[in-house]
């Protein structure tokens, strides 16, 4: 999907909301538990019900991970249900060495079908370069995540600068806005306003609404730009807005309701 | 493997090579290659070639998950037959939010059999707390890479340090040298002498040896300690010393090679 093709999405559904699929078997309603993939029905039920109110929705790899093989096959039967209109992002937050890096954007770019990878810059360059190399895939780099940690390495000061904002500013140089995306944690709204000068045309995907605490409102005023330009990820509060047999009607109701608060802010995006 | 044993067994062994298993499909030898799972068959005869000269095997997730589900299982079937009297790292170099890395964790650490994984520090405390929570396992952390990209963001100076520095300072104040190593690259030896200020008891792991261009002889100069203190990762001089149907006796040379250098500085390893 290229950059025009979102932003047009963005406009026509009115919501850039991203649902997020860290599904964990555990938490799959009792209902479920008896098919032979529960994960996997919980997910095709959540994709459906949400798909409506939303441009993305991303997986996260660990929750399938943790079943080992198994849970590589939900992850690629899901990867392989959501709708290619939608934006697709494998939430990974991959990273080593160029040949290695390699191996993890043929896995996600190749093997899966994903639009999107999100990456961890610490390595540097040749950690990142493979996942840019795609054409027409995108790569979405750690900026500043949402997360307590975020203080101990990505706020630390160099050069007059935070970390996470030398990485703005490099890795912006290495991608364009065309195939470069960056993780902005909506708990961190107040910083919005440095991060915009220094990638003013970079969408981010945003993590930390819901569960985590960040309001959408806020995000939205300070975090957008007239392309639109933000991807807001939730996942707990739809995923698990219900644990019982309504859990898709009010994963719906949820997502909906995250949607209608976009409304507003995206008609402001301009006309392409 | 406790820190005492892991000591132990390089002393006995007189050994701290470390054979990495970056298991690429293609480069299976041609007679392997109707197998019906040639990864497997190439790495178990890696695993008995090379057993004898080496006290660790570092599997490479990447090389597995470009190959999805079937991959994992390569993947799971590998952890299983490295003999537990080995040290065996995942190299994932995983790392997320709290509730995210805990499943990472439980991916290493309870679905495979692995005594250590290698988790990237950019999210900070939260996103590595998981892992060295689990009792009588090791979190490998990155610290200085030994790839060209290492200078992007780990060499950048904050406070007077680098930010590798400030993650070894940071790390190693949350776990013990009892439960946390550290990545330092083989590519930088010269940089040996102010890691071991810092973390004068951590073990670190050390790529770049090999192919990467790093010199054995060096780095265990300038990086080891009294109790050793270094796994010397090799990958692709082991793996990849023949294409040929020889490729495990080429193998096990390459690794005694390796080993025989080692002998006079596992000699000086104080006793325990």
């Amino acid at each position: 999907m290229t950059r025009q093709q979102l932003i047009r999405l963005i406009k026509e559904k009115k919501s850039y909301l991203c649902v997020g699929l860290d599904t964990d078997p555990d938490k799959v309603p009792e209902h479920l538990q008896d098919f032979k993939d529960p994960a996997f029905e919980f997910n095709k039920e959540i994709i459906q019900a949400t798909q409506n109110y939303c441009v993305a929705y991303k997986i996260n790899t660990a929750f399938y991970e943790a079943r080992g093989a198994k849970g590589w096959e939900t992850l690629e039967k899901t990867a392989a249900i959501i709708p290619t209109s939608h934006f697709r992002i494998a939430d990974a937050k991959r990273g080593d060495i160029g040949n290695t890096s390699a191996q993890y954007a043929k896995t996600f770019f190749e093997t899966m079908p994903f639009d999107a990878v999100t990456v961890a810059p610490y390595m540097g360059e040749d950690s990142i370069r493979p996942f840019l190399d795609y054409p027409g895939k995108w790569t979405i780099v750690l900026g500043l995540t949402s997360n307590p940690g975020a203080r101990d390495f990505e706020l630390l000061e160099s050069g007059g600068m935070a970390i996470y904002e030398r990485v703005l500013q490099t890795v912006s140089r290495w991608g364009t806005p065309e195939n470069t995306m960056f993780v902005i944690g909506a708990t961190r709204a107040e910083w919005f306003e440095k991060v915009r000068r220094l990638t003013p045309q970079h969408f981010y995907l945003v993590p930390g609404i819901g569960t985590q605490g960040g309001s959408l409102a806020e995000v939205s005023e300070k975090a957008m730009n007239s392309d639109g330009g933000i991807l807001v990820n939730v996942s707990r509060a739809i995923m698990h807005a219900s644990q019982g047999v309504d859990f898709a009607s009010k994963a719906a109701e949820a997502a909906a309701s995250y949607q209608r608060e976009m409304i507003p802010y995206a008609e402001k995006i301009s006309a392409i």
